[in-house]
């Protein structure tokens, strides 16, 4: 590495917060493998972050867009592709937050506004970008199109809450819109499910950590990192995969083609054990 | 036929316009096999079809509701409860709409308002009426929830627009409520994703006529009709299908298992040769 | 129940070892609602069950043979019929084996002849009791066949082995011969995908009764039993299925459509906590 | 292109008969990646085809082996370790063949000898090449496996006969081996399902020519390449997809998630016209 398998390719990158973003990893690997880019993220998050610091690094510029205003969408295209001189080759959507889950609001009793802003968030957002883009030409023909997701948009996890509803959606949006835009132009739209990952935004589901270490024993090859994930999408905006289309990819060290593996049944088991060890002492101790 | 398989069962069914829909016919085969029913649709959905020709028929009660509205469904459930005389076995949702498609507006020019709306009623009002029925304790332990759904959630199909969407949706809260309702009160979710159906909401559908001729001829059991599908949600309202939950189950005489026929590949070559024919006959003209 | 929904009908019935198969409860089931059998099995099984106890129970005539050759079947399928006087409306596959499980070999060093018999018994033998049949033309216009099958053809559970590989195929078979069946004969042909079960067959599975925890606290529903995947098949031998084919259908309380429950997470958690203990005592020991 | 994305990796190509092959295209994109290459196939297809022209020109040696031999495959794994120098980096299966198929016995009529040679052949020998690289710890940690596969595993195509069922197996197979040779070694295991391909293995499926004509109207980008597939693979092979494994992925222009495309639809329209037209014609004839 590198290989230059981005020479001369321009790129449109949301959702790089910090240096633990998947976005940003995708920013770096992009730019080591020849692109420019333009880097975008809300008001808020430009704020909490330090995308600033990205871009310096990358030689990219910054243009604040909240992805579900069509109109920020409009100028950040624009503006975007008179930065770069060209249409973009490629964009990474990494968007998603649910306020149901921010304020503690269980599946079982969501609050419906907050429910469209998650759909609208996670979702949506990525047809706003995708529609605002072919209005304004702005992807080149053949350009790659990438959005992130997870696997809980086919399998339910507690305390996943409705942001598995919107993830499923967002896949659905990426084969509605890839039979479009590849009729059209050629261009290709794929959703990547990563394993679960410590990001900022990760963290904020229910119980992460232990999460975490079930998939990492379940995985043969462990949990995939945000830097493997970079380096997977730049395979993805590559000019090597430009049949790869509507598809939704795995990338999470084998996880979701395993039922059950030795090395997380040995722990569950070990709980199982520790559960009759703790019921026997609170027998004796009842006697 | 019948069997009693609904017998002393208490059923809410929403969704029927007239002798066309699905929703109707499961009404038919669910009291023919002894359960007691409330009707519910739109008020204009009222007016438009005449459920109260069905109730009359199942004497059922029809209760207006907008399942879009947590208020309406509040009072629907209630209301419904109190008139069967305790809480229900099994609810339907079969409810769909997208004025994107009504308005002729294309999947590359989605207007987002109505974007929300599509994803609120076909999708959204099936989570609020599990809440809701959840919230009032208004569905029996071991009781079944069906909506119906179609392959466009998986599978893009032109002109489908952005009901694909709203169905991958609403696929998805099938499992994620599953999850929930099922480890407190055994309650068990599934969708049934049907053949497409000449109901008065499928004829919306941009050119079905001759989709449903391509489906006829891929699978091998022909389209599923609409009383085959009473029948097989009448099994899903049983008490034989008991751990079957979350699932999304194809009810389409073996569409989706199906590459290519050896029917359907038939008319397609002949398509082929037409356009050798017409070509040809062009060629000579223009010599 | 019953329900009379097999009443009048013929079936034939593969792999009731003793009371606790899956066979033996559809049998009985089956019986119930009203139908004809036939059992079968090998000399083997035959004589270290007690199928014999079955066929007095239901009425039914055991006729002995080996699945995996040709001539016994076509044995079996003319005297059945000749029993029955008729064809048969159903039939039912329950036959699954890896001498390579038995032997102890792994994996990563099968034996290629013990592969091809389980190939040979747990696949290949549902193809030949299907072209069997269609040749005698044994199935009745509208039959229904059903062969069990698991979730490790599509998820891998250590030490489930080659059995794994032979249910995928048996999946793609019931696929394969559900489209030549189905557009000849309107034959309906499906896999149920049953939750592990403590059958004597199942108990051959390593590590089978921790496994069978994890599926139980994973499934809100809780595990399938075999009684109750009885009841499932009976829906799907009855007249109300008939345009459901081609399918893989999970009866497994949910578990296929969950990511990770609290029930589950929990014992796992404890196992993390357990090994934490334990590793504290052993460094506390080594001082 | 190239990108250097395979130097100093040894790679093993089974399958490569002429230029047409997919397997040929794949060792011609390794080695201007960068790699060094065993080729092989068997004695009667070497003959055949010219994979020494091939060889030449790639600085490959050739070394014959039938797959389904192990005795041939042990010679062939220490033969190319030797030659190369070191473990193989990378190893492509891309062998499929049904005497079944080629000796036109239709599914419902199998010779079940040939059936077993299909197994063997096109899924068998894929854990065959597998488990003795393994016993000779052929493959380097962190090294990929990728085995060519086709949609008619999942869904069913008139004519591809047996050939369905062995590739279902195929795809088990790279999940069950990819959870053993991952947790040891890091090692990933996957499939391609890559779209209708006019190789001279492809064309002996029945009508391939009208079916790519279907695939290629129903893809939006169009049927993939064999040239396509081999830039495809090389991403597989590099080191930027080392967390994807035991996954099936579609290398099809989108074909796996249409349902139908406009274009499609079209020819199938004028079939449906061009019948209606011959069926007027012959009634006006035979009034």
């Amino acid at each position: 590495m590198p290989y230059n398998l981005l020479k001369g390719k321009r790129g449109l990158i949301f959702g790089a917060l910090n240096d633990k973003s998947i976005a940003w990893k995708v920013a770096e690997r992009a730019r080591e493998e020849g692109a420019e880019l333009v880097l975008t993220n809300t008001p808020v998050s430009i704020r909490m972050g330090n995308i600033d610091e990205l871009a310096q690094r990358c030689g990219a510029v910054v243009i604040p867009a909240d992805a579900t205003s069509v109109e920020d969408l409009e100028n950040l295209v624009t503006k975007g592709m008179e930065h770069l001189g060209g249409k973009f080759d490629f964009v990474l959507h990494s968007i998603g937050m649910s306020p149901n889950v921010r304020k503690g609001r269980t599946y079982d009793d969501l609050d419906y506004d907050y429910y469209h802003k998650t759909v609208d968030i996670s979702a949506i957002s990525f047809h706003k970008v995708i529609q605002t883009c072919r209005k304004f030409d702005a992807i080149e023909e053949w350009g790659s199109v990438v959005a992130l997701t997870y696997i809980a948009a086919q399998r339910t996890l507690y305390g996943y809450n409705d942001m598995a509803d919107a993830k499923a959606m967002l896949e659905s949006i990426a084969r509605s819109f890839g039979y479009i835009y590849g009729r059209e132009k050629n261009i290709r739209i794929n959703t990547v499910s990563q394993s679960p990952t410590p990001t900022t935004a990760g963290s904020g589901v229910m119980g992460l950590e232990n999460l975490m270490d079930f998939a990492e024993r379940m995985s043969p090859l462990g949990n995939a990192t945000a830097a493997e994930c970079a380096d997977y999408i730049i395979t993805l905006f590559s000019d090597l995969t430009r049949k790869v289309t509507m598809q939704n990819l795995y990338h999470d060290g084998g996880y979701s083609s395993m039922g059950m593996s030795m090395q997380a049944m040995h722990i569950y088991n070990e709980g199982l054990e520790y559960r009759d060890v703790k019921n026997d002492k609170s027998r004796r101790r009842n006697k």
